[in-house]
């Protein structure tokens, strides 16, 4: 039998652990972190802080880097995604019969938290399907968006309003969402605020949240959608990888 | 010079506060702790506990509860919402300047993160507004959302769709949000999932998350809806008050 826990560990802050986090780390047998390529290896290397400055002297986890996968860029997403999923299960499954072949608990380093796009639930109700016996736990994470929020210091919603959470692929491909007056979009390659009409949207943006690298820009989208465009390719080029988040308000 | 900080401490599990919300506790010369009436006193105990369990000896923070103004209950909403937010602002500055005529550092404990359907970056603002010379900080919080996510270990949002966050009150005014698969509905006083047709829709729903009295309940809305109004009446009834959560998602 396997404990599988998925440990939410923020986004980049190593004081964004909560204390459930540290608990479930010290308590693994085995702590699973991803290596992901792309050249984000301060990812990596925050993954690795956490677990030395974390773990215990009286804690037994061995701490096992794997390679993620890589998906395959093909045109049918949903399709690329779930054969992706399914090769990252057997690697995990893989690794759990080398490295636990009695059972026991494994922890994973999950960035943010595990229930915003993030595919390890999916991936984990994937073992179970495929006849490991796997109890699954989620311990959550500070997301992107609350260190977006946070640093800003702004609320996500407006006043008694509802929020849409949504991806720049999706608001490229059908503009602001009905029923929201304020629209947070992850997940986005790029500029995809553009293909709005920037009138009354104010946007928060910002990059590497809770690194030391850490870039915020806000202001009225007219007025600053060229800098944030401008600013994240510097950024890109500098550092190798970005990663970024934005909230946008429609105000008066 | 008041620096306060905004402290998101989770919503129930202790052990969900994060590294950096202990830090900013020890380093409060002031932590002011809300008491809201309503017959909570679960949740100012848990805050109590919070104080207790995680300042240090060498903390110097002094801990001084007060009691939240009560909102008048008068039909122009956010009329009353205004001035609500202006006699708490009123009751912060009251507190600074007793406790801290030369100024210095004020932890404000925050219920999940400061973010979400909370008031207290727009009260402080109106701190600065006063002529109060005033630094906001905030340290974020895991949300009930996130609780709610994590004990029916589920994710947030379906694979790259998007997810919109609302509140009983506008989900029974306008129902179900036409650009969103998933809808996670806050601060309902009771059953705004009624007022839609439940057919294709799945409810994952919770109340006290993250408490020892935590229940959760999910299946499809025609098989569930009464048994949770059943459930959230019963729970009301026995412990004084209730909070609760949901997340609804259109399935096939
Ligand atoms: C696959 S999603 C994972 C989100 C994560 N589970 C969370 O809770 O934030 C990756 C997206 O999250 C956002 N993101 C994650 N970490 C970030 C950071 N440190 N700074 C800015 N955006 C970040 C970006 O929008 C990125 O495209
Ligand atoms: C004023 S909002 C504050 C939300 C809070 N800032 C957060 O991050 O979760 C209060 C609403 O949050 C939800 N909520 C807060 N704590 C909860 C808990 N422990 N269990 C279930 N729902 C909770 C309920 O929907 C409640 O009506």
């Amino acid at each position: 039998m396997i404990h599988l826990s998925l440990i939410g560990i923020g986004t980049g802050n190593p004081e964004h652990v909560t204390l459930a986090a540290v608990r479930a780390l010290n308590e693994a047998d085995l702590i699973l972190l991803p290596r992901k390529g792309e050249g984000k290896s301060d990812l990596v290397d925050l993954r690795r802080l956490l677990c030395r400055n974390l773990l215990d002297d009286s804690s037994a986890a061995r701490v096992v880097e794997f390679d993620l996968p890589r998906r395959d860029g093909r045109a049918d997403y949903l399709g690329a995604v779930d054969d992706w999923h399914a090769e990252i299960a057997e690697v995990w499954a893989a690794l759990m019969a080398t490295h636990l072949p009695q059972g026991g608990r494994v922890g994973m380093l999950i960035w943010g938290d595990p229930s915003l796009y993030d595919s390890s639930l999916r991936i984990a109700g994937r073992l179970s399907a495929e006849g490991q016996e796997v109890e699954i736990r989620v311990v959550p994470g500070i997301t992107s968006l609350q260190v977006l929020t946070a640093e800003h210091r702004i609320p996500l919603n407006a006043l008694a309003e509802p929020v849409q959470i949504t991806t720049g692929r999706r608001l490229r491909e059908r503009g602001w969402p009905s029923d929201a007056a304020s629209v947070a979009v992850m997940l986005d390659s790029g500029g995809a605020f553009e293909s709005l009409p920037p009138e009354g949207l104010y946007i928060w943006w910002g990059a590497y949240l809770g690194m030391q690298k850490q870039c915020l820009i806000h202001g009225w989208l007219v007025d600053v959608a060229a800098s944030i465009l401008a600013q994240r390719a510097a950024l890109r080029e500098q550092h190798g990888w970005i990663m970024d988040v934005y909230l946008l308000r429609r105000m008066k």
